[in-house]
């Protein structure tokens, strides 16, 4: 466990990857997790259930990496073969191993599942190596190294990857990380990338360390300032020399956080620290507006809950907006926006409602109201407001979906704020 | 064009990749599209915004495959080097390109947003390069094609990149597809990847073309059928025996759908195809269901909306659940789900209503009802039903949420196709 780790990259298996038809989540944790001891991370790859050209990849990422992190292959099935081509690799034999077949007839007896035979040669493990414990499924995790190389095995399913990596696999490797890394996000929504970029353009373009790299997620711009040194301690003051500078920047008054998962956790946080209770009327957003809070443990006491209107007769029937109203205006008005926020707060008897409506298409658009026309509410005691989105009617419902949440979020951040 | 393009891979730039900020999305989605025009991909790689990495990953790709699709490094800041790259790679200078430059000033204009300069710089192009027009931002989509080698490149953010990639490269593609590979998905719930994969064994073993490959997605099971052929015809008919072979096997029973996007996508054209409509009750997956449901465009004309109930006082006052039950059985009980599922077909006048009521976790649990327990309601006027879930608590909150709102439109379906 002596040597220095370099150069780290992740390795992941699975034609399933290769066809598209599941997305990448395990590369970005597990960069994200390395990133966060210190490893750094210069490759992702990514192969098929293929004999060869696993054994070509792999070779190829220990000839440029010291430590190589591979997620998936280690099924139970035939076309699983990760355990054997590392193995095959440092020339290792793979035994049985009984303490972690006693894991695996564990595991099958707690969920009450049935063992099948071809579960048993999931305890195969090559000699030598170490097992990282999985409690949460039947493949082992396994680190082997030999010759200044280390290679960790993980499952592929991020429900056991995920609880394994920390777990099993941050106490193997805290120890051997050489240098630190710290990065800190700057997060900021209400202005586009090019527009922040040149905004900031001498830090982008001339600072080296820590560097400032931009980048945008779905209507928002994070600014992630990256600082490398001898311990957390200098890096993190690095870090926090350029945070200051941007703070104070022209692009400062829009910063809504800093290393902030979401605009919805800064919202749930913002309300437990004011005590004020929330409930979200929702038409186009069709419910995710209430989704994305209740994603965060710990939003119940802040959070009621709210209606999914996503006919004019619901939109009555739950919420009480005015007949009338849905006649004069329409649904995707600021009149039925505003009769939304305020008939989720008074039937939830929340401090604010808010609400959303409009046109996420790709269809039901008209001239005046084109597919990406969203109106957002809000109401209070104190008052109420709206807002309007013309968002391009180029963009996905999806899209259109996201960020109409994200300005329903901004909306309240700001009304508390200016509140104070 | 009339090479044979054998082996494809693509390639993505950018640090936040590498430092697990975002996921790559883009990979999946070239690879899924890539594969349905009959491109054999073979590998994804990610490297940083650094020129030797990004120059070293990108001839390892050229010297291992004839087609390589790159996302990334193309936008306006100092550290997208992804155009440079590939030029010198190819020996050719960068040139403006004054239609590119013409159509950057229309999307400004376009959207109303002023053009910074150094959104100039996007403009320059490899000389003999084909611009991919960009309707959508600011970065041009560029393919070169010299010496039997073509590389084609992409915006990095996803609301650019698949646009454009359905409305320039297929039709740049299309023509240089040498055979046809197709596949076919079979959708199963109710049942873990190792059971299914030993009821299927020689399927899974030994069948060569089509191959069937299982993978396993939150409490969902997916086969794989790939078949490879002269033609799309031929391969498609290949696909068709042996998803025959699988529907009449033990597993039949268990599917639900065959290349379906998801089982809610399969609930609302079920529910079209009936036309039945439906409300939803959510605690514990506190949005999850109505929002999965409203992901589907169109789903408007039978899914009515409902509320999101996460408080009791709620539950009472939009749901009309009695004081006496939440009381009596607590909010975590299959009374409460049935009174949530009966109120909200109730108010919203829907045929069907649904409900859930949970624990998420991470806290919460008590002995009797861990984390990881969640009732089930659903409420018609020909009758109600429970279920009750018992997830391991191990699993996120993630997990137990989104597998409650499938579990929901399991019920559903169910429900509907036992009552023909």
């Amino acid at each position: 466990m002596e040597e220095r780790i370099n150069v780290t990259e992740i390795l992941c298996v699975g034609t399933e990857l290769l066809l598209g038809d599941i997305v990448n989540t395990n590369a970005a944790f597990l960069s994200g997790e390395l990133a966060k001891l210190g490893f750094a991370v210069y490759h992702h790859s990514v192969v098929g259930d293929n004999p060869e050209r696993l054994k070509g990849a792999l070779e190829l990422s220990l000839s440029r990496s010291d430590l190589v992190v591979m997620s998936g292959g280690l099924g139970p099935t035939k076309d699983d073969l990760t355990k054997e081509t590392v193995a095959q690799y440092f020339g290792l034999p793979l035994e049985m191993d009984s303490e972690c077949l006693d894991g695996i007839r564990e595991y099958f007896a707690m969920t009450g599942r049935v063992m099948s035979e071809n579960n048993e040669k999931q305890a195969m493990i090559p000699r030598g190596a170490r097992v990282l414990r999985n409690r949460y499924g039947t493949a082992p995790s396994i680190a082997v190294s030999e010759g200044g190389k280390t290679v960790i095995m993980l499952p592929g399913p991020p429900v056991e990857l995920i609880p394994i990596f920390h777990e099993e696999v941050i106490p193997y490797l805290r120890e051997r990380s050489g240098y630190a890394i710290v990065s800190k996000n700057v997060n900021i929504f209400g202005m586009g990338e090019s527009a922040v970029a040149q905004r900031l353009d001498r830090l982008l373009t001339e600072s080296q360390n820590p560097t400032v790299a931009p980048y945008c997620k779905e209507g928002e711009v994070r600014l992630r300032v990256t600082a490398k040194a001898e311990n957390e301690t200098m890096a993190l003051e690095m870090c926090d020399t350029v945070v200051d500078e941007i703070l104070a920047s022209e692009v400062g008054p829009l910063v809504y956080g800093i290393d902030a998962d979401s605009m919805e956790r800064v919202l749930v946080d913002l309300l437990h620290e004011k005590k004020l209770t929330l409930s979200a009327a929702e038409s186009c957003t069709g419910g995710l507006i209430a989704k994305r809070i209740t994603d965060i443990a710990g939003c119940s006491d802040v959070f009621f809950g709210g209606c999914v209107t996503y006919t004019n007769e619901v939109k009555q029937r739950l919420l009480g907006v005015s007949a009338k109203t849905l006649e004069d205006y329409g649904a995707v008005s600021e009149q039925t926006a505003m009769e939304m926020a305020r008939g989720v707060r008074e039937r939830t008897g929340s401090d604010i409602g808010i609400s959303a409506t409009g046109i996420a298409g790709p269809s039901g658009g008209s001239e005046q109201t084109p597919v990406g026309t969203v109106f957002l509410g809000i109401s209070t005691e104190d008052g109420e407001a709206f807002r309007r989105l013309s968002l391009s009617p180029k963009r996905s419902r999806e899209f259109i979906r996201i960020v109409s949440a994200t300005n329903a979020y901004d909306m309240v951040i700001k009304w508390i704020k200016n509140k104070k």
